[in-house]
């Protein structure tokens, strides 16, 4: 691999990029072909209902780059930020389709984590003699792909917990006030959170504290989040914000004909996922969520939940906005848990640390995509 | 005023940091003479018990540069980070040393804070005929004099709060243990804190759960903090690690002939100082170690002491070391306060985000020197 293979798999993952709001349940791959050092066709994982290629919806990337370079794609090199796909899913494979379109050299980021097709691709399009490698920019990509291969390799989405608190670690008042300890800034950040993100997860106690709507609204979107609320006693109000647009699962700990009957003529779904304390069973609820194609899901909630997902150490990430103010210890924390040994604390890793607005953005991770999948 | 006189005045600041763990109660004051373009003669406040300059303890940044400068000091101009003196204090008046020596020209980024000879020294050289301004990179000056100024314009020492806290603004477990939150950097930039005060404050709960020594021990250093415990029924252990080194405060709020006893046989000096809640009085205690010469003081106390501090708008800045760790909403928090509505929250300015270690460091500001001074 040389610098020019660098510079087009790089294109590749920006690429990728483009269909990061919009891929799931497919991962958001990135595909650039190159014919004697010119970018003959590139192309991106398509929306599911549609996309720009004709007649194929939820084409794949390398299905939209070879429609965009055409005959100039024989002899070409593909650069994909995945293994191009061997089997029959909802479009056929495109290990075939670039056989059949002339293409001679195949440079993939990562294998595919799927287990029903990890390594397949490459090894059908070697067995026909073209040149195949992978593990180009392999980093980046794992970043980039972490949803789609973690409900792959885990059965369940990559979560994400996002939180703004003061530097005190404080999220709301002892009475509920909560508004506006971040600044706009965050929360204009905090919407294309929720535009990557497949399902916003939260709990009743935000939902009746706060009556949040967890939409993307600053800009368009081809799909909103799935809103999941983790409501063992089913109290979300029928009348909730969170109703004002469909996509709304309501999963409790206790079946209660009545309550079930007006949550659903609200419009929700509404799940029962005990575990053996009577309380939502968190890790059925992520793999119930992994199950219906959610890669990333994103957590918007109070302490009593953040404390109850670090407790079943199902966080992988978490986007804190901290505000430069301090709010004092009579306010409510971010994650209840009863630690009593420092060792025990939970270690985060610091990814990046950057300013939004007045606040400051840590990028925190409890998980690394390489402990479950080498690629 | 010219760059020339930005960099002789940058070179007397930095003169004046050389000072700074030993001035005081005088202000680290730095000066720097300058003749035909060429330095003649630097110098910068001696320790009260002594100094460089044979014969005279505790000289002025004045009369070091002029003992180093010797003859050349005539025709010089002189740059100072503070207007020079002109009253007899433990020493002559350095306005008076600079026109006996001959210096014709005399530049000071602020002018005295001491309400006894503010502008008086420029004016005693003005009218002896030499050119005499004041202003020149006062923002710098007003920084590293605010100690100083704190003590001459609010009777009192600029207060610094320093904590160690995990993301979540937690500083010990439930159960007391505290230790090794932050890391090992984060503990020795702490030693250079310390060196800088001239009082550390703490509070007994803090006693009685670390039984810390607040004292510099990475280190030499011309003196150690007096140590201040804020211990309104006497409880401090005379057995407590602070009296290994002389030079300890406790503070109380009710007065108990055994325990004044016991404390003053382990070397303490014990003050009674109540408020009309029969509580320490924080405010008083300040207003106290001014008196006593304190012009840097910084606390290193639990979240009882610190939320005490803040409910009195006694804290002008904070050093928050922050480890990228949660701990869960179970352990102690930083300041005990209690905010029932979110205006009131206290907002900081970020002056500084600096990684020390593992951890950030956060300089954060609640007072503006120039809230106070505009020199």
């Amino acid at each position: 691999m040389n610098a020019i293979d660098h510079q087009f798999m790089q294109l590749a993952l920006r690429q990728a990029a483009l269909g990061q709001n919009s891929a799931a349940p497919n991962p958001s791959v990135g595909c650039v072909l190159v014919k004697n050092g010119h970018v003959v066709g590139a192309g991106f994982s398509q929306p599911a209902g549609g996309g720009v290629v004709k007649g194929a919806p939820g084409a794949h990337a390398e299905v939209m780059a070879l429609s965009v370079a055409g005959d100039l794609a024989r002899g070409a090199t593909a650069y994909v930020t995945l293994e191009p796909c061997s089997h029959h899913g909802r479009t056929p494979p495109c290990a075939d389709a670039l056989l059949k379109a002339g293409v001679v050299r195949v440079v993939a980021a990562l294998t595919d984590p799927n287990p029903l097709v990890a390594g397949q691709g490459l090894a059908r399009l070697a067995a026909a003699g073209l040149e195949v490698s992978s593990g180009l920019l392999h980093a980046v990509a794992l970043e980039h792909h972490k949803g789609f291969i973690s409900r792959m390799v885990r059965a369940r989405p990559w979560l994400t917990v996002k939180m703004g608190a003061s530097l005190d670690g404080r999220t709301a008042l002892a009475n509920g006030q909560s508004q506006w300890i971040t600044g706009p800034a965050a929360r204009s950040d905090v919407q294309k959170l929720r535009a990557r993100s497949c399902a916003m997860l939260t709990g009743v106690g935000t939902v009746l504290a706060d009556d949040p709507q967890l939409t993307v609204r600053e800009f368009a979107v081809e799909r909103q989040p799935l809103r999941v609320v983790v409501d063992s006693l089913l109290r979300t109000p029928p009348g909730a914000k969170l109703f004002n647009q469909a996509g709304v699962l309501i999963v409790g700990a206790q079946e209660n004909a009545a309550k079930r009957q007006a949550l659903e003529s609200a419009g929700a779904e509404v799940l029962i996922l005990a575990d053996a304390h009577g309380r939502v069973d968190l890790a059925a609820l992520l793999n119930e969520l992994g199950r219906r194609g959610c890669n990333q899901v994103t957590a918007e909630a109070g302490g009593v939940l953040v404390g109850a997902l670090f407790e079943a150490a199902l966080v992988d990430e978490m986007l804190l906005y901290q505000a430069p103010v301090i709010i004092g210890d009579m306010a409510k924390g971010m994650a209840m848990l009863d630690l009593n040994d420092l060792n025990h604390k939970l270690q985060a890793k610091v990814v990046e640390r950057r300013l939004v607005g007045d606040d400051l953005r840590l990028t925190l991770r409890f998980t690394d995509a390489g402990e479950f999948y080498v690629g």
